[in-house]
């Protein structure tokens, strides 16, 4: 096996040079840099990235800290999450917040003690003080709804564009009474906020006004919290043309309690949800869906990650993914149109 | 805030022999060991437990290793043992292994580096030999289908008996054509293998004999896989009066695939899943499954790592769940029963 010796030997400089050169830190001339790079190459030294991380102090490790292990959505995100990892040369390790401010510290805590070599996270718990306080070691890569904060880099969804995108959908169907399930017209930087702020702006656009009383509940966005959430709204005589779910898991909830109350998604009521998860292509024959875009999120958050790893102190990012409708069976074939927000 | 030192002086003693009294070690006399745990009671001291575990060497961190983090049973079952891990006083953290052995060693040694207290691990690339000469600085607690082996802690699924309850109940229920979907007759010590076996022994248990031409293909067992491998079936004229699907994921899938042939689950053909999955809940009017207690799997397993990272050295414990059958809207009112295997 060709060592760090012979590079040195065969460049004519001292190992110390060569292992410089090869960590981009010390001052080494540009031609001796050559040199050392060009025996590389010739000599086939292949560096011990794992040895090299450790006496770094790197463990090659980092954390995607989420809100919830058991939400569907955050599985399938963690799986694009760790193949991102994987192609940048690092290990993606998960850890749950249960969406609290003492579980976001205890993450971030406990990253430190650990010393992973970095952190994807989406705040919810935390506030913008707390965000401004935090005394990271490592680097930290935003996700999530929360608006970008300027110390750190920020992938975002289009949550705003997706809902407008799926309501408009439901409008140009010809549906006038658009619901929107879990969805909070009246709060602002949260999931449920910024998906009711795109289904009211569809509406506006469209010339019609969002009617608050077809706000209907969704419980804790599970499942069975939307089918209970449906199934009371009906109950009570709401009359819905159509339903913009805010989440797949809320939209597979809303079908089951339309079919509750006897009627079919898709012939009966359009439903379009938001995440393209796996699971719900196959279920009540496919729900529609906003695809937010989830595997570029990982690839970009991970890369900036990487990048931060690496030393890159460029001022931080702020990117935002495109939505794109996926069209199934709980819309129907009239208006089949695939749109892209940008 | 009372320390150490107030407790030993209130005891006569050292702060050595307070430690060693709180912490189960060295040689105290039981008269001793009284009177300080006496005025630990009186004066309220409250060990700073954080704080005694990082000099201990200790993260108060384990590791749940799981094939896949985005199949939806991994989910749950993480927040399961996250809830159980929290009761114990431990942080749970979750990583991904893509069922190889590869990545079996690599969770393994990243738990060793990073100086995880214990490990929760379902080996799935790993042999009997690779588990014989793990050198696990850490306790280890095994979790899935293979046999137990001599060297550690193992929790288990009733594999065998909860398919072989759900294939009864179809057969009961008067199928006499029961297809198995995703199982793996001809296998041994896998998921699909044990489950494939239990509905073999349904069979046999009836006088009956089980098709083998009725194992339906579920590709990799998602829910797309099982949707293309019971169509295809049917396609080819295989005639099914009911499927037991081995996991929810697949029976989400079946149901689906039923469905383009124009039939539907519960109706016209029987579907029993297996998982309890919460999603399964809401699919198709709710889909029948084998509950296999994975709950209690995870306190079971994390009870025994906690009690291991503890210093408890018995042989190692070998435990198998109940499993329960939950009826929905896939299988018919005739015969509905809550039964149990144990």
């Amino acid at each position: 096996m060709v060592t760090m010796q012979d590079v040195a030997r065969a460049a004519g400089v001292s190992a110390m040079t060569v292992s410089n050169v090869l960590a981009g830190r010390g001052r080494v001339s540009d031609a001796t840099r050559r040199t050392v790079l060009a025996e590389v190459e010739r000599l086939g030294y292949e560096v011990d990235l794992s040895a090299r991380r450790l006496r770094a102090g790197r463990t090659g490790a980092i954390a995607l800290v989420v809100p919830f292990y058991d939400h569907v959505f955050y599985g399938e995100f963690a799986a694009d999450a760790a193949r991102a990892a994987a192609a940048a040369g690092l290990h993606l390790v998960v850890e749950q917040t249960g969406a609290t401010r003492e579980g976001e510290l205890r993450a971030l805590s406990t990253a430190r003690l650990r010393t992973y070599d970095g952190v994807l996270l989406s705040p919810i718990g935390l506030s913008d003080a707390d965000l401004d306080r935090l005394d990271t070691r490592v680097p930290v890569v935003l996700l999530g709804e929360r608006p970008s904060h300027p110390r750190f880099d920020h992938v975002a969804m289009p949550n705003v564009d997706g809902a407008c995108l799926a309501t408009a959908r439901l409008i140009e169907g010809g549906a006038r009474r658009v619901a929107i399930c879990g969805g909070d017209p009246g709060g602002s930087d949260t999931m449920p906020a910024l998906r009711a702020e795109g289904w009211r702006l569809a509406h506006e656009r469209a010339g019609l006004a969002a009617d608050p009383r077809l706000a209907l509940d969704a419980g804790d966005h599970t499942a069975a919290g939307a089918r209970a959430g449906v199934a009371r709204a009906l109950g009570r005589g709401a009359e819905v043309d159509a339903i913009f779910a805010v989440t797949d898991q809320v939209a597979i909830g809303a079908v089951a309690g339309l079919a509750d109350a006897g009627l079919a998604a898709g012939a009966d009521v359009e439903v379009i949800g938001f995440d393209n998860l796996r699971i719900a292509r196959e279920v009540a024959g496919g729900i529609s869906t906003i695809d937010p875009g989830s595997a570029w999120i990982a690839e970009r958050a991970v890369g900036l990650l990487r990048a931060r790893i690496d030393g890159y102190t460029a001022p931080p990012a702020h990117l935002t993914s495109s939505a794109t409708l996926v069209e199934r069976a709980t819309t129907r074939d009239r208006a089949r149109t695939q749109g892209r927000t940008r």
